[in-house]
């Protein structure tokens, strides 16, 4: 059943695409829509930040929504539609290992990074709790850091995710060595060998990755830009085929920076639950939203414990620690016992310095500060894009995260381009990481996390110089 | 063909079953046999060690060589051939954590610990130059440590492989998260799902949790505790079936203790060559000898790049740093790819602590200290063992490492001997765990690297009486 709010948003989509609203224009304010329509301000909020995440309505600071000039929830729609696909094996971990090589030795502008500018972390501060930790310790016995996991650490996950709403039960979490871990765990424990795993497309290329170790097959849904993987593809391919598992990120999803409104997340967990199909939530972005509050997660509206929840500090508080975890449901057990069989312990020091830390006030201030920043930064690479680019560019509107995705003009081949900008010292993600089927080859993934300098202004000038040099050379070549 | 010293200690030890040299006799002195037999005093000191390691002599600090009292090497070795078993499916890691839980929960006595006392170990030195690490960078990017590792750390411990005579290319090496990790991407590297892959019997229960858990079936091949595994026996094997892997642990191998004959490694890698089949050299113990120099390793016998060496620093430096490495001969690639997609990378301050650690001059000091503490404590467990034990009991003569393997009498089960030990606050690691079928079900591996106290000695004391009494009480049973 569809909400109130969502409904709000349709009617308001349907004025902007009918030319009610025009491109770049004003549209009602909150609180008069909220007289207008007879519906509350929350309602409104609701709509234009679904508005906002569909590439219908940006924000202007202080002045309220505007229709975008471009919309490009359509065009990268369109193309999302394309991209069923019959399951196919999988080798993309090749060309992403390489990918990353390239960015760190050549101290290169990291555009093309999937991590975070370390900078803004609090890596002196959780190094003095590791450090006070380490020197109150005249030895450390691994044998108290059996899996799951340390258990003040825990304690702090499980307050966090209360505090936000989500349902947890600190008895269910298990740490890991980063998010990677987890996934690779979880899938293990749902999954085997030779049975197909539904992903979105396109999809962060960890979760391929996970599929391609563990020799099972990927079978890509096409996934919205701005409201996650199309639910009624899955139920297609789920009444098609065997699906072991499925895995989704709905929250900032990388590459695409969506947040899957509440209504797509219950209808997902329930056509999965339908089945009886485990679903792995990724949810490593979960802190970093441009929204008010904590998007809610697929745990939410779990009720059979088929939601096998990862995530970690990696991308919010520090990377190089690895602490990530899991929230398996139903599976826990199995995933306790192959963490145990994996990596037999996570490092102990790492997990208590983190837990300390959480138990100060200063995490919140500190993510705060990303958020902000990265919303800001967000903006200022997607207009940067519009000036630089060729016509026919378009790109995501992330909801939170750190990176963009861009379309460029379809002749444009994203690992020329790759190969072109690394040249002149300039990385970028090809879009054909994020797929077993080179369906995204005039796609690339930018990251906006580091600070907007001259230098990176240049250089993304450099990289739309590049692109149009591609496109026009193609466009001779097609003649 | 066999070594000089080899035969000279076959003379030796036909002598003692002749009785020429009798039970707790002072053999020929090194130096005198050296004259008398026309040999170098290195191949008398060769042919000594290995027959200490069979269990025929034993030494005496500053009295030489004796015969022991109760030659235990042949009783074991009749033990080890009864245990030929047919491919099985295995399911050992339950019972390992449970008797893992059961250690760090009761805060008991830790015979049956597989990790060693951490309170020799220089973690505080450590910590030290981690803290330093961490002052000097004001973040720490996660793409400068991709897999293989931390170079300054590869060098490191390419350069201690170098100095103890084992051919290494640091760009082999490739850094895990302990040597779990390392075993498991090994495993992966080189056989899959269904496969049939070659353990020792008994054997350290993670090769057959990696086995386990990558769906593969092992199959137990007699392992003699002062030899190492039966070459013919494999051999046997081999001709059979399909071997798609052999895992082995020839130096100081845990429950056995015992170091293979260099001829002995190199027969067992000219075995497998032959025939192709890739081997998991697990070397964890490498730096705990008690005899003059660091073994040999199965690298050194390598010319196909067929053997998969894997080692850390858990059980010399620092366990809890979570640091191994594995060096993959020919499927070096491989490797380096699964360790990407199971934890991306290994932690990095860690590593570069412990490559400043090695660089100075500490760790040979330290590892001196810490084999001459477990030599000796070797020998204490022992001549305790004998003491308290019920008659029949035998053990294992350790060659380095600090793990005791304990035969009782036939009618005593271990796991009940675990159980009634635990009531009384002390742990032992009971045989089941080194099998898939239970086929060490009156063994028990006694941990002796804690320092030997009155209370340790009071626990031992009460162990073997509760031995004495399950035998007493299963005799009774079979009247």
């Amino acid at each position: 059943m569809m909400k109130l709010y969502e409904k709000f948003a349709d009617e308001i989509e349907e004025a902007v695409r009918r030319g009610v609203f025009a491109p770049g224009e004003r549209v009602t304010s909150v609180r008069q829509a909220s007289q207008q329509h007879g519906v509350s301000i929350k309602t409104v909020l609701h709509a234009y930040a679904l508005l906002e995440s569909r590439g219908i309505l940006e924000t202007r600071p202080q002045s309220g929504y505007f229709v975008r000039a471009k919309p490009p929830a359509r065009v990268m729609a369109r193309v999302a539609k394309r991209t069923i696909a019959a399951a196919s094996e999988v080798d993309v971990s090749g060309l992403v290992l390489s990918t990353l090589r390239s960015i760190g030795a050549h101290d290169a502008v990291p555009f093309g990074s999937p991590y975070p500018d370390p900078e803004p972390f609090p890596w002196r501060r959780i190094n003095q709790y590791a450090n006070a930790i380490a020197r109150r310790h005249a030895s450390w016995n691994l044998i108290d850091d059996l899996p799951p996991g340390n258990p003040e650490l825990i304690r702090q996950i499980a307050r966090r995710y209360a505090e936000n709403g989500v349902p947890v039960d600190p008895d269910e979490i298990v740490i890991t060595v980063g998010a990677t871990e987890a996934i690779n765990l979880s899938l293990q424990a749902v999954a085997k060998p030779g049975d197909t795993v539904a992903v979105e497309s396109p999809t962060y290329y960890a979760m391929l990755h996970a599929i391609e170790r563990l020799g099972m097959r990927a079978i890509e849904v096409p996934t919205h830009p701005a409201d996650g993987i199309d639910i009624d593809a899955l139920a297609a391919i789920i009444a098609r085929r065997k699906i072991a598992a499925c895995m989704v990120m709905p929250n900032f999803q990388n590459p695409l920076g969506f947040q899957m409104p509440d209504e797509r997340k219950r209808r997902l967990v329930e056509l999965l639950s339908e089945h009886e199909i485990p679903v792995i939530e990724n949810d490593v972005y979960h802190e970093l939203y441009f929204g008010d509050a904590r998007p809610s997660t697929l745990k939410n509206f779990d009720t059979k414990g088929l939601v096998l929840h990862c995530a970690s500090f990696s991308k919010s508080l520090t990377a190089s620690y690895r602490i990530g975890w899991a929230m398996p449901g139903r599976f826990r057990a199995q995933v306790e016992k192959l963490k145990f069989l994996n990596t037999l312990t996570t490092p102990s020091v790492p997990q208590v310095a983190i837990a300390d830390y959480l138990r100060q006030d200063g995490y919140d201030r500190h993510l705060r500060r990303v958020r902000k920043l990265y919303r800001q930064q967000a903006r200022i690479m997607m207009s940067m894009v519009e000036r630089f680019f060729p016509p026919g560019t378009r790109t995501s509107t992330p909801q939170g995260g750190y990176v963009l995705w861009v379309e460029l003009p379809p002749r444009v081949d994203s690992m020329k381009l790759y190969r072109a900008a690394l040249e002149c010292g300039i990385t970028v993600g090809p879009g054909t990481m994020f797929s077993t089927r080179n369906a995204f080859s005039h796609f690339i993934r930018l990251n906006y996390s580091y600070p907007w300098t001259a230098d990176s202004e240049a250089a993304l000038q450099r990289l739309g110089t590049l692109a149009t040099e591609l496109d026009a050379h193609a466009k001779e070549n097609d003649k």
